[in-house]
């Protein structure tokens, strides 16, 4: 800690809903410019009430978050995201600062506001509009149907804590603010010390939006003191950084028997593996140099899913160094606002001497610098230039555990398939390999094989090469995180990341109690039942006559009997055009395993069910847009009747339109009452009539 | 450590598929009968090779797992559960002595044996019968097609280390192997020294049987040793025990930093929460403490399950006593070997002066004991009486830190609703509560409240008392373990568990690729289609003249058009009864804000489009068992045209039949080549013709 210029300000913290600064004697630590090596900032947090931050999360923020339905903050998201994506330009200006190329901004600040997007298309396409999920199928664990079982999800009552990595200062803090804020709880952010300002800047922004609801975003600018001492197992933690670093939090006693849910995201050493049939001259092998060079550049390989692992057949990896060579060779290593550059600083000129010391390890080992290498001196910046270093012996295991957080990959050989996958193991569980092939069934020895040691993994080949969204970059649809070394955590991965802030929670009770538990039917529950009877006389209401105003789970059309004559099974065999025998033959459907005799289509069943439950005036029930779920029971033969209950079973309000979401439980059953058949009707509802 | 009679036989290991037993002159540790306290067994690992059995595990164990489908493992748990089944006669004698009653065994044993039974079914019934398992939905990550994701499932590479307590000898290995084994994780069990003469009982059992796969069961009979020290991240560790143990573990520089995946469930002071309304006289005050005595008196009270706290209206804490009072006079405490015994001994000295303390702890915190109370004197034998406690402040930290492991449980006064949830979470993290009320709003509080700190909740009302599970129960199909205090894992949840031993990875990659690696057809992915004039013609055979011995994922049948004229409309409204205004009323569908004029019915489509895929005659197809997923995409109106594309996805055949499931993705289009509906058509198809 140096005594910085008095003139350079501090970045501030945003805690209880106020920006906070430290003391102007506070000396803080200086902060500078990772092409220029100029001062830019102080951060301290001597003097920060950590304790109250927790507090007003749990409180203030558990309050406003829980005050908006899911869907609405799934919408919050996207509006959050229009309004930094008019306002990025500013992020970009202080990124340069950060060593980030524009390239490299397309990747953090972008790709940040493409995850809030995702989250909030998803969050209101694939999650119901209310504050407990439902996890998986109804377990019947009685005969009599009185006592069931299944899976919800609530959200965690506590705060979700990020410590983040200084890589990626934008990106890194909203891919995991999106799924926290969705499923309702308020996030803390602790970004890391280097490019802290440039978060600080972008949660100025989101606060400026007027968008976040009261305690739902606090930031710590920052070390993060004791923070870890006022958190329980309410809380999560979601850490991204070194094994080190990870591995003294998990030893904090409130992690480690205090309940702390802690997950991270640490070193890794990513593999691309080159499959022998990706031999120079194929598009594949062409798509793989181009993969290993944009990993090797991009961010200044300050990625922890670069590719730090170039694994190709034994036999051409001199073939696959001068290919880097010539590729790497266009790379122009500069001041990010200096116009031609094409890759920048690392972030900061202790980063440089970190890296420094990674290859020297590696060289020390047997490595051999082949391109690039450790630049000379010691001055104010922070450049580094792309470095391909290549091993003798490709089993060195300073290959496979020393991570150089910078422009750097090893190229090892192996001898078949099969060394190649063990090659991989031996990172001992990595965020993400690239494999590319052009043949299924290598891809399919090599992706079974490496599975389980990753995260993610990317098959490259000339079908994808264009379309592809890179090794490096997760993308929100999918989980990043590995096992092992890079962490053992889950992050991302669409709506399971908004579950990863949730309780799953086994419920055990009647159908009644599971009903009112959820705001989801369930079969056995009550029900408010009309006949067709009823509502022709006009003493009931045909639950389609409802809108959203009105209608109630539980609402219910149970339909008269109807019954199939031959003559009908064969009318719709001829108008379908579906003869199948078990319909049309009489002697051959009885010789079929599951048939009695000539039994009615299944589409017939459902079309005469819909006939049955129907109400055919113009109503609030727009359409029918949908059907899940379908079983065929037991068969129906002629001279059998069928009768159909329709109750509805869900509500699914869209906060963007005037309609919304209503499944409705069909069950078919026959003169006997055993169940013909089971499905979910899906239909689109108007709110009002 | 005591040195015992030689003529004490010493409880044996079983690894790398051979009985292990330490040399005559080790001392190791003796184990007596609860009730007599009569020596037992002798336990040691001296001079065993753990780090062997690890290897043996990760390789022989891993091969023959991995030689079997999944559908046969699951179905050899099946016939692992018949033969158990026909000699547990031999487990309740030895359980006799570890102070369990029948009505335990029936928890331990049966229960244990019940576990395999019902991971047998949902391993055939619910999982595909492969070694890939496919989690969630496409991704679509390219706007062509070209490029997209998924997630997937592969077994972990290593063994599936079981560290158990001594409650459940049986039952606390069989729930942690069944779905180990279906993943094709090869198991070892490390099971507590004072019961684990029953666990080493029914392991010889399944190594008599001859049903287990070489090197998928191992046993260790002692200290674990030096065994954390081998395993990595491939490798997983369920632990069951103390907090202190785990945290313990948890610190094991192979679990903190060397990637070992770390489950445990440790101690919990479980809830039973009766409601206001549930007052004396009514159906579910009497179920409450029903359930209470139960939870006190079974296994004497040995259960990480058992109610710890009692949390009644505070008005009504002595009514509650006093009810216990009179049903628990009805318990008899004794030897399980003698007759009128309800209830048994603690399963060692040990337990009966650890509980002693607990208590004692209790009582100095300010519980007032009630009913029992520990017992004086410093016999041979393990017996403790049931034992209830009050406490004047509900608040006392130890009524909710405490766990007084046996037949112990405090009673706790409440004023109102959120006070009992604010009571509840003081616990801090629990296996189960139990929320006795019939008022749905009741439960819906209680539950939504306290959801969160729990692995799993009960509702008790007047339905379900009679043919609940149990509050102490854990079922199969439901997660077991809880946040916080009960140590933040879960077991058991049905497939859950299976995947708990799989890595999930996300895979990007061409459709066909993705088909490849999976097994399962990706829409984009290659084809072999045929077309009605080609299967007339005789030069091309209809996917549906396959048995399962030819037909293969991307055979496809791709129909002609037809085209839907307005009367084909109108007389499946008539036909069917589905007159809504959609399909026949022009003006009444024009205002619709879906749909242009009068539209199709969409059964009208699937129902055609059955016709058009359709292959008459009798053949493998057996049977279409149901539809999923359906979805109208595009409406379709009168002089519009649909063909129907028909294409084989995913082909499951069953173990135990002569024919599979055979899913088709089905996708009609119209004369304009839009998409009209996308669905899977579910078919059984023979395995030969």
């Amino acid at each position: 800690m140096t005594a910085p210029a008095p003139t350079i300000e501090f970045v501030p913290s945003y805690v209880r809903d106020a920006w906070w600064r430290p003391a102007d004697d506070v000396a803080g630590t200086e902060v500078r410019d990772a092409a220029t090596g100029e001062p830019v900032a102080r951060v301290s947090t001597d003097g920060l009430d950590v304790a109250a931050a927790v507090e007003h999360a749990r409180t203030v923020g558990q309050r406003s978050l829980g005050d908006l339905s899911l869907h609405e903050r799934a919408l919050r998201l996207k509006e959050l995201a229009v309004y930094l994506n008019e306002h990025k330009g500013e992020l970009y200006d202080l990124s340069h600062r950060t060593g980030a190329t524009d390239r490299d901004n397309l990747i953090d600040v972008d790709g940040g506001i493409g995850t809030l997007f995702t989250f909030s298309s998803k969050g209101r396409r694939e999650l119901p509009n209310s504050q407990v999920l439902i996890d998986g199928a109804v377990e019947s664990l009685s005969r009599d149907g009185s006592f069931i079982g299944e899976h919800i999800y609530t959200r965690l009552p506590g705060v979700a804590v990020q410590i983040n990595a200084f890589n990626f200062p934008v990106w890194g803090m909203l891919e995991k603010f999106a799924p926290a804020f969705i499923a309702g709880v308020p996030t803390l952010v602790k970004p890391a010390t280097p490019t802290g300002y440039v978060t600080a800047a972008c949660v100025r922004l989101m606060v400026e939006s007027g968008l976040l609801p009261a305690g739902s975003l606090q930031l710590i600018s920052g070390s993060a003191r004791d923070l870890l001492d006022h958190l329980d197992h309410r809380d999560l933690v979601a850490f991204t950084g070194s094994a080190g670093t990870a591995a003294s939090l998990k030893a904090h006693p409130q992690v480690a028997d205090g309940g702390v849910r802690f997950s991270s995201e640490t070193d890794s050493l990513n593999a691309a593996i080159l499959a022998p049939d990706a031999v120079p001259g194929t598009p594949e092998f062409e798509a793989f140099i181009g993969s290993v060079v944009t990993e090797v550049t991009s961010k200044a390989g300050q990625k922890c899913t670069a590719i730090r692992r170039t694994i190709v057949p034994a036999t051409i990896v001199d073939d696959v160094v001068e290919a880097l060579r010539t590729a790497l060779s266009a790379v122009v290593v500069g001041d990010p606002r200096t116009a031609g550059t094409t890759m920048g600083a690392l972030a900061s000129v202790g980063q440089r001497e970190e890296v420094t010391r990674s290859v020297r390890r590696l060289e020390a080992a047997g490595g051999q610098v082949r391109i690039g290498g450790a630049p000379d001196g010691d001055g104010d910046d922070a450049f580094f230039p792309p470095t391909v270093i290549t091993f003798a012996d490709p089993d060195t295991e300073q290959a496979h555990s020393v991570e150089a957080f910078g422009p750097v990959t090893s190229v090892l050989g192996y001898t078949d398939v099969d060394d190649a996958v063990r090659l991989a193991a031996l990172g001992q569980g990595s965020l993400v390999a690239t494999v590319c092939t052009n043949d299924p069934d290598t891809a399919t020895r090599l992706i079974t094989g490496i599975a389980a040691h990753h995260g993610r993994v990317l098959i490259l080949n000339r079908q994808d090469a264009k379309t592809s969204t890179g090794h490096g970059s997760p993308v929100p649809h999918l989980v990043h995180g590995g096992p092992g070394r890079a962490g053992g955590g889950e992050e991302l991965g669409g709506i399971r990341a908004v579950k990863h802030h949730m309780q799953r929670t086994a419920v055990q009770g009647s159908p009644g109690m599971l009903t009112a538990v959820t705001g989801v039917w369930h079969t056995g529950a009550a029900v408010r039942s009309v006949g067709r009877a009823e509502v022709d006389a006009g003493t009931g209401e045909h639950p389609f006559r409802k809108s959203l105003a009105t209608l109630r789970i539980g609402d219910q059309f149970a339909s008269e009997l109807r019954t199939v004559h031959l003559q009908d099974i064969l009318d719709f065999a001829e108008t379908t055009g579906d003869k199948f025998y078990a319909h049309t033959d009489e002697a051959a459907a009885a010789a079929n395993p599951f048939f009695p005799r000539r039994v009615a289509h299944g589409y017939l069943l459902v079309s005469w069910a819909a006939g049955l439950f129907v109400d055919a005036a113009p109503g609030p029930v727009l359409a029918n847009y949908g059907l899940e779920n379908l079983r065929f029971i037991t068969p129906v033969t002629y001279d059998d009747a069928i009768r159909v209950t329709l109750t509805c079973k869900q509500i699914t309000p869209r906060v963007t339109d005037e309609y919304g979401e209503v499944r409705w439980d069909a069950v078919i059953h026959n003169q006997r009452d055993e169940v013909v058949a089971t499905y979910d009707v899906l239909t689109l509802v108007a709110k009002q009539r």
